[in-house]
């Protein structure tokens, strides 16, 4: 029989914020593997505000957690043992193996990557679903042409920091906006933004029309509430706003947004989307983004949470933006 | 000299709702008619919401309404002298020629109408301006298909109106949103949409949700508030918003939107457009608009104000939503 490996279960719905005791970590045996399936064992768990949504019982775009198994999640580990002939023990594969130290899956939901040039753990954010999503928004959403203003919110975050750098490479004003002094250090100084606004400073409509002088004509929208209302404020004629996250409503009532009037008024173009129902795109925004962090043009951040057991807490942080660049768990 | 005119101009900016005392009735001279100009007596005027972002000095998507200069408006009359080789003496024409008995402007600034089939007024309804407004947000927004839900706020305005009837002759569900009992009766019986839900009755969110049961597709915003906020809250999937008017924050401040999150989690396409900024789609869209009324397929109601001195009121009733259909100023 297989040894036991540990996993996080959801144990409980959250009301409001997420608690620790809302998850439970526990022993499980793997299934015997079949004709077709790979054994995966987990190095590094993907960390993403959008588990929040699944948490809930409430009808959203995906179906919901469910209570008592293992918490969904992007997953990147090794090849331990394979009956499917695209796949050998020893192969670094991506996959949606959850919060959980080992696990079986079909070969098909599994994507082998190369780890000569870029590290394992980028698979799961640079040049993975995170950088995916920005990949996606600022191509078939935001239409970013050169040497327009475009703003991001959670600039730092693992989504964010993509779509400003990938704004730079075309030749547009990146401004971000993100919470704390040293994130927006890191925001221009490493990633290269033109400017960032940290929304915590207590000027934040002040501070963002003084880094938008010519105003926004493209938005990625990662916060929502008062962040999304200041660049709303921002926006020009004609401006386009990709609705990627709205993370300050995620652990209660979302606050209400006033600058409606401007949607008529400029003209906004807006679209909420999901990244992982566009798959058809993947192929080619994976490669260019491989690409770019191969050759240095795209820089990430990380924060690594040590160990399964630390998942929790991880999260519980990432909601409240305590953490800097991709939240990750690595396996011990 | 030509004879006297009686004309209305913006006398001073509103603060908050509009006041009589925000206008000025006074006599003019009509300039001389100069090569290529054509002089016109007005019989109807448009009142318009549009018209009250106008007499903000607040930058807009259009020029502010200059005081003391006659206030700008859609005009249907007849030629009364022409030096202008298409136009002679009694045709009828369309024209932007503002609050004013009469008026002198360049040819390729009018358009000459057949009354033969249609009614002159409803070139300023139906198949004008406010029937362009519905057409474009219908084909070029929302993209409704035979079967959807659409959902129009406002449904028994000029622009509302057109919209549902369009919607239905797809074979759409058209659901409209109006204040009242009798706008509503009208909306089902004369004009026949499947529904008609009264926002003033007290049950918004119930009401919506009854008439909607299989969700919103598409939805053409004209109120916001809480009624655009009651609609997104029944937004499908994949659903498309057309933003056309917000008229319930015109006279102040806008009331916030609160269901915020649908834009994501329904991943919703939403547009603002102004009509008259897309006047390549305007030739395709009238003539279809006026194949449909004179074919009796588009039904519409009209409230004429009688006489010049009457504008101000009915501007004023049109914003608090007294008017019923669309809104004329029938000059004597």
């Amino acid at each position: 029989m297989a040894p036991p490996f540990q996993r996080i279960v959801l144990a409980s719905r959250p009301r409001g914020e997420v608690k620790a005791e809302n998850f439970r970590l526990e022993s499980a045996i793997l299934p015997e593997l079949q004709d077709g399936e790979v054994c995966v064992r987990n190095q590094f768990l993907s960390l993403d505000p959008y588990m929040r949504g699944r948490m809930s019982a409430a009808k959203s775009y995906a179906a919901s957690q469910e209570l008592d198994q293992t918490m969904i999640g992007g997953t990147a580990g090794r090849v331990t043992a394979s009956r499917h002939p695209d796949f050998a023990e020893g192969d670094a594969v991506v996959g949606l193996l959850g919060w959980a130290e080992a696990g079986v899956a079909r070969g098909d939901a599994l994507r082998k990557v190369d780890t000569g040039t870029i590290a394992l753990s980028a698979y799961l954010g640079v040049a993975g679903m995170p950088g995916m999503a920005a990949w996606y928004g600022l191509n078939h959403i935001m239409h970013a042409r050169e040497g327009e203003t475009v703003v991001v919110s959670a600039a730092s975050g693992a989504v964010g920091s993509v779509l400003g750098q990938l704004a730079k490479l075309r030749g547009c004003r990146a401004v971000g906006i993100a919470g704390g002094p040293e994130k927006c250090a890191h925001v221009v100084v490493e990633l290269g933004f033109d400017a960032c606004v940290d929304y915590k400073a207590g000027n934040l409509l002040a501070d963002l029309s003084a880094a938008t002088p010519d105003g926004v004509d493209a938005l990625f929208e990662n916060a929502g509430g008062a962040v999304f209302d200041a660049a709303l404020s921002r926006m020009n004629g004609f401006g386009r706003i990709a609705v990627c996250g709205l993370i300050s409503g995620y652990s209660g009532a979302p606050a209400p947004i006033h600058n409606i009037g401007a949607l008529l008024i400029k003209r906004i173009s807006l679209r909420g989307f999901i990244v992982t129902e566009h798959l058809e795109c993947w192929p080619q925004g994976l490669a260019e983004l491989a690409a770019l962090v191969a050759a240095g043009q795209l820089r990430y951040r990380e924060t690594v949470a040590p160990g399964l057991a630390s998942a929790p807490d991880a999260f519980i942080g990432l909601l409240k933006g305590q953490n800097f660049g991709k939240q990750l768990v690595r396996l011990m």
